[in-house]
């Protein structure tokens, strides 16, 4: 049987490109727009020329409507050293983006970024401390800043107030498809962008993710629903349990449309950043599946997270769900391994544990059997990515794995990949 | 350039088992054996017949000289739970390893186990509380106890007092060669196997391994020095970063046999546990490269552990290993993921890193050219272990890493192993 494409994947990546054009239009007070450049690297001789997309987000006007969620690595890119101040500051103007180059570890780093935002005020207007930068790309190496100074007159010329569309693309590294979503909130609309393919865990910042609003929300609600909604999405996701150098989520709002109030705002919020953050793990390198973990019945909502993130990035349960194996010991074995070492207290006879809604896991034994074997085998199965169908999401089906530890109230959901030859055969090589 | 087959290493597989051969006496006070059987899963309908090797090891007569290392994993297996109550015990007269199934989860494990002891202890002698059990293999399927019984008199006929080789072969499961390692101490000798190649990771036991020694050590003298040599060598190293639910390290004596003194014997048993970690690492499925990373200028052992362990987990690191690729962010992005997230306090601008004897960071930045970069390709290239000769160790050779944090006086070195093709193919379905 041919599974269905669901309403939220398209038959072609025409259509999923068409899908993207319908919502990425850009909230009020925003332009935006994208270049190419090539460059020699600096660092290494003789290597190949390389391309880079610079592009750029920015208001009309200087907003003091912004909030950040900035990685915790304590290698962070030049750019993340200087969001964390401008974060702090009173207002700001937009993003200059680009892939190719992350700007971490390399020598004058922050220089050379704030060389590129004062060149870049100077043609936009404001002054380069009112715009943040953003990098993605090799690490170490510095930036072309010539090559990329030269380009920013066809930047200027680039921004126009339609779409995010370009910009999405023009973010992308490893990336199979540009990621855009939107919802509203009111007549304000939320419209959301991501880069990220790789690197991506936790606490916040695991990838490139720039949300635009036009809502007139007051700066400390928007903030602390930023954090939230972040809390819930982009750092509850794992491909690889590596948390980058240089990653960011930043949210500008332009302030010119009333919201219904804060409720509304927050559903369209975590809507948007929920999908995103979902789109970010189906985009992953090499991902042959989605999986889902739900915990319930935890003490607290850390643990239920926390144990939700150890089954996630093990890498024997993603290697299992690759062979689409109904490996139930896997899945214990993970949460033993977690439980275990972090000394939680749970009773092992009262845990339950589900894989596509069979109940594989009760009273401290498997409850398998050759039906309910085959019956997970296909649910894992439906769940494949078909790799000969991956230029636009081929559906959006995960493998549902449920924990219930039956110690508390709190849960978490969170969401990973499987661990493919895909995978390895994208990162064994990264710049060639 | 061809590599050169060192000291350590074989130029065959069959003389590689010459080796071991040489040096698999048993210690004095010891026999062991192993026979084959064939069962029918309990568990799931019709499922294809497995093999499954019984193994024996067994004292003259019992002894108080023994320690233990067990997992930390919440979901023990029966004979985890078993060894933890034997452990506090007076006296152990030897143990009875299954591969093929690991006894966890399955219901009336411990009744299972006990009753497969006590049978063992009606034909050798003792009660079946002086035993402990071993088992590996599947998660969740229950021991097939009449067949297991039944191969109980040819197990018996089986022991015998020359060599622990065809035990540290009936041990194996995906391991590709049996692992023995022996060193002196004086007239006594310290004897070790080790069955493992998945769900390798810290904080014991992550695999089985059985050490004998006829040392006329004390008991409380034993068991620390067990646990001071485990430290430093089974728990410092990961294949996968999966803590199994099964595992143990054993170091039983016959204490027949005067030691120089306690530093001598300290010494065999470092060298002994060592060398068979790595042995370990390198039987790991799939295992492409082995990796060992050493951290210096730690503030104390724990953190230097701890970002070792960081380091030679992380996916990124891994797949770049198996690339040969000099990926120097990658290890900076996974020193700092490990560093930010613990709020470790260190100042990137003191730390530096080298892959095989290279600089390649300081300062805060890359230290890196063509030349350089050509020349831990090769290291790398050189540690690649062949696919084509895999059948006994390729060479001894690894990818160095070493940081300096400079912060401090303490240090660790850890080995884990790269991020194949292999190790996806082993684990993407390994019941079939």
């Amino acid at each position: 049987m041919k599974p269905k494409i669901s309403s939220e994947c398209y038959a072609s990546e025409a259509e999923y490109i068409n899908a993207l054009e319908r919502r990425a239009g850009l909230p009020a007070g925003f332009s935006a727009g994208s270049v190419e450049l090539s460059f020699q690297p600096y660092e290494i001789n003789a290597p190949k020329p390389r391309v880079m997309r610079l592009s750029a987000i920015v208001l009309d006007e200087p907003t003091g409507l912004f909030a950040g969620s900035l990685t915790q690595n304590a290698f962070p890119g030049a750019p993340v050293t200087i969001a964390r101040r401008r974060l702090e500051g009173e207002t700001l103007r937009g993003v200059l983006v680009n892939n190719s180059i992350a700007n971490v570890c390399a020598r004058s780093g922050e220089k050379d970024a704030e060389e590129l935002l004062d060149a870049f005020a100077a043609r936009i207007g404001g002054s380069g401390r009112e715009f943040l930068c953003a990098s993605t790309g090799v690490i170490g190496w510095r930036l072309p800043v010539p090559e990329m100074k030269a380009a920013l007159p066809s930047l200027k010329k680039s921004l126009q107030t339609a779409t995010i569309l370009d910009v999405a693309r023009g973010i992308m590294t490893t990336d199979l498809f540009p990621k855009v979503r939107a919802a509203m909130a009111g007549e304000a609309k939320v419209l959301a962008i991501a880069k990220g393919a790789g690197m991506i865990e936790p606490n916040m910042a695991t990838m490139l993710v720039f949300i635009l609003t036009d809502a007139d929300v007051d700066r400390e609600t928007l903030r602390r629903l930023h954090r939230e909604a972040v809390a819930v999405s982009f750092n509850r996701i794992s491909v690889d349990s590596d948390q980058s150098t240089s990653d960011m989520a930043i949210l500008l709002s332009s302030g010119k449309k009333k919201v219904p109030g804060e409720d509304s705002f927050r559903e369209a919020l975590l809507s948007v950043y929920g999908a995103l953050a979902e789109d970010v793990v189906r985009n992953g390198e090499g991902t042959g599946h989605v999986i889902r973990t739900v915990v319930r019945g935890a003490a607290d909502t850390r643990t239920a997270e926390a144990l939700g993130k150890a089954i996630i990035n093990s890498p024997l349960v993603k290697t299992a769900a690759f062979g689409n194996d109904p490996n139930v010991g896997r899945i214990i074995m993970a949460a033993g391994d977690f439980l275990g070492t972090s000394k939680t207290n749970v009773d092992p006879g009262s845990i339950t544990v589900s894989i596509g809604g069979h109940l594989v896991f009760e009273k401290g034994s498997f409850s398998l059997d050759a039906d309910k074997e085959a019956q997970i085998f296909n649910h894992m199965k439906e769940a494949q990515l078909d790799p000969d169908n991956n230029r636009y999401p081929a559906h959006d089906r995960r493998i549902e794995i449920e924990l219930d530890l039956g110690a508390g109230e709190a849960s978490a959901a969170v969401l990973g990949s499987d661990l493919s030859y895909g995978y390895v055969r994208e990162n064994a090589d990264y710049r060639t």
